[in-house]
């Protein structure tokens, strides 16, 4: 049988590592799971991306400071957004967790958006939120006022929302369930996509008008990370 | 120590049903795992319903002609559903798979919706769509136009839509890959929810005289299942 | 501590690498996983391929025309088969789904087979099937005559079959939760492997002249992809 | 809205306790899930059984000699098994492992079969041992002769097979994937069926005179558990 | 056959049930699994807690203040822990997802622990932390001094510790992978056992009088939850 | 759009894969998941390694004898440990379970430690063990002593310990959940860190003058693999 196309890709790599490698003492040292901080370089997998070689992990990669300060502000939204996922916190890699950082001025909104990977749990550091989630069984609206403080979920796949009720800018922590949640923002995705006016019209019953007037305001968006 | 809820709870359950039990001869046979046929008198749990008790169940349970018809028509969409997910065929309970029929008349349309716990993959059994998906990450819209015998894959937790562009009926048979997979329709979430105007004017940025149009349109709706 | 295999590949894999990238421009785009198409010249892994860059990806690899006709007949079946898993249809990739069309001719069959990695849930669209599965525990066949429109279940692993009782050509399309269910014929599996025929008669209790005509109808089979 | 069926039934439920909760004073202690034993008098579950309350759990609920001496012997195998899964040993209960004896006589074997659930490796105690699986891609059999102190992988799903090449009976442990592997015993799921004579003629391609030969033999049994 | 166990378990529950039902006007409404908030009064299964039926369920099961104040100070510890896992906040049932706030007095400390079925992103409000974990596999602590807005990363399973090296007390919230993340306290778990002084000084190389004064320091602990 | 880093790395792969390619004859053999033998010479992923080729894959991916003798010594322990695990038996790569052998003799111990990524279930060989572990939720110790054919259960993540208390070496065999179980060693992981003594006396309350005395003894200490 003739090698297949993986066999010599497979060769093609032995070739041109075998004469660097036999310069080289090497340590016994073998990758394991224990820790599997993410190597960028190479491509992600669905269960993430490759593991980093042991010994060029530190804590460097356990450690961010990415939600320390706001993010940058998304102008209609007036509303700021930083992020910690594997992107951001290699040492993530694997573990089914990641975070974000929002601050929302007066007035402002994080609008109907959904994480098409993780359930979220939020944490009111300062001022007002007002939350909620709409069942996809119902259509009903779990709402609720947040105060400093406080805790509320959004269970996996979900449209969601907040905004500010207070006179102050209200800051929060999310918490996913996923290294890598996702963000599908409905304004975006509805309005700021690649489709015609005739197909958004077709696909969301909003007037053609409306349509057009969003995609002015959405359409040359780009998704935050 | 005292005896805490759950042990006292386990132990009415017992109460209730040894003077039953003594009076019946029994077999050793257990339940296991090889068959899990869901009891839908029970709650549901979030691995799936417990199972049916093994002499309970028949090859009715992994059967269903549920989608051998178009399901009822939806009317402002012209287009009718049927499921067959664990509600409907109890068999697939724990097995991570389910379907759909969805009848498309001549200018009828799935709008955007998304599965919140599936992906989905739809086979065209007549006629013409098309269908398409929005990338969370970039808002590129995947699209394609399906003929009869197509296949198309839309990614889970994802906006997606289908249109029929033809003169016939098209009718498609989707595959998810959960028991069920959830079903939140766009414009039903965002404009027939139980949140006022100006919250969902504050939340999509339409206009509120449009949120209004579209609440009389879809307020009263309630998700086919 | 000297560097391990390990550390050194992934230099070698950056001095290459460094060179060629130093002449581009890099936009800021980096791979995330609300879609991971296959990337199937690099080599699998235990959750699906490495995707393929986002740049590279198009709605050509959501989409298929695999089953739009009946693939090759496998002889001594007279049934054909088509598929559509990740190795057809890269987009399936990470998804936890696939599907095959099948077409079994008048007294065609699908004989005994497992897919170890995949629950299927099968639809009929044309003709009469008889099909069914055996439970491990009970040996007892769940068994049902099927109709075109009708839907029937076989869990994981369990050994099923579908013949047809018709005068006419039956086509069914089977979904999968998996994106590569596996398929293990029995006859292929017992008869048409690399043991001799002591050893086949040893662990089947087939006669070894049974197992001998058996070797001859299945010797030089291959499963079909 | 009125109460739907499951509302009426936790109503019930509750009904039902109150009157005796009220008279016993109550811990605080709430069942987690550092432990869940398995409650096997409750409905088995697609994740496992629901937990045992701790205050009921001891150190035998963790215990089994189940595996220290042979099981009964099957008589044309002239092989005993003895198992350790959830329904012996309700500790393993949700902990994804458990075990089986496994002792094979001179000249007995375990014919080819599968375990629908799990993966298995065999650690041989004693004896000596003809082992192997047939790949469902290529009908390979990757075979070995294992000695005292070996151990052989054999993948989920995948038919395999193991028989005595010694003078002494040779004993093995295996360990595998899932607290409840099943088991598929070819000759018994493809002979001692409750399908025809004709239906299995039909399905596997062995002569009608050979399945009722192998009917006579395997029709009465049951799978060992 | 005579029914088994479970089969006269389900007659009794409907037995009991129908008279009641048979009282009510019943909606369609069945449970789904867009929402399983935990209904605790049931036994808990290794995927989560049975879920409360739908028409229960309130915008309260997925809101908690439980971590706006910290939580009872432990006393040898200096530090307050306060929980928002399941038990507390029944809508992250099935989420895999939790959160806990620990306030660590000047010179307190979170001493070695474990979290048997999560992984930990933790995030710092106020003041200063030294955090680190162990690697399973090196023995080599990957530690990190916290500020303000800092993360720090604790694979799952791994032992790890923080303690404040500032004036003020230093305030976290941390994240968990999990619905439940279980707890392990090494100081409880090696010396405030139910062994005697003997086998922890055997398993632990601890001498007996450490162990000793351990044991009265730690003996009548438990863990707070 | 420029391509990015991703894009030019997978072009870098085929520019050099093209000419070595396009010498050779290709089978159509591609990779499937029914084996993924582990490539190590690939970096790991969170699901496992990459596989290797079909056509390189051979019975002895699948075999092992490393648990046919006892391991090295553990001096201070007097225990032997021998490991099979996906390092030594690249046939358990994705298959979710692996196995130990441990011989502990008379007056040996295997030490408090945890499994980070599996449970466990231990067979008894030979000799006598006193075996247990300790809940997380209650510092209870769940405890047995096992004799020759006994089994015992340690959920995932517990701290647990065995010892000898006969005459003779004992020999268990494990079988863990995972391909990879991990283990940290109490001793090992608490006192052979790289931490100062101070922060050692901080995090477990056990003095100096012990830690000072327990890091002479295991400060040297590397994790048997």
């Amino acid at each position: 049988m003739a090698p297949s196309k993986a066999v010599v890709a497979h060769l093609v790599v032995l070739l041109l590592l075998v004469p660097l490698l036999s310069l080289l003492p090497f340590s016994s040292h073998a990758l394991t799971q224990d820790l599997c901080v993410a190597n960028r370089l190479l491509p992600d997998t669905p269960s993430g991306y490759p593991c980093k070689p042991k010994g060029l992990v530190s804590s460097d990669d356990f450690y961010s400071d990415a939600l320390a300060r706001p993010g940058p502000v998304i102008a209609p939204f007036n509303t700021s957004l930083a992020s910690a996922a594997v992107k951001q916190l290699p040492g993530l890699n694997g573990l089914g967790i990641s975070a974000t950082r929002v601050d929302v001025q007066p007035g402002g909104v994080v609008p109907m958006h959904t994480h098409p990977e993780a359930s979220e749990l939020i944490f009111l550091l300062e001022g007002t939120l007002f939350a909620g989630f709409i069942s996809a069984e119902t259509n009903k609206a779990y709402v609720k006022i947040l105060k400093k403080g406080d805790l509320y979920v959004f269970p996996q796949g979900l449209l969601h929302f907040q905004f500010n009720t207070g006179n102050t800018t209200a800051t929060a922590i999310a918490a996913y369930s996923n290294q890598n949640p996702g963000l599908q923002i409905a304004v975006y995705a509805l309005f700021g996509n690649t489709l015609t006016v005739e197909t958004v019209n077709k696909t969301t019953f909003v007037t053609k008008e409306e349509v057009m007037r969003l995609k002015d305001l959405f359409g040359q968006s780009s998704v935050p990370s």
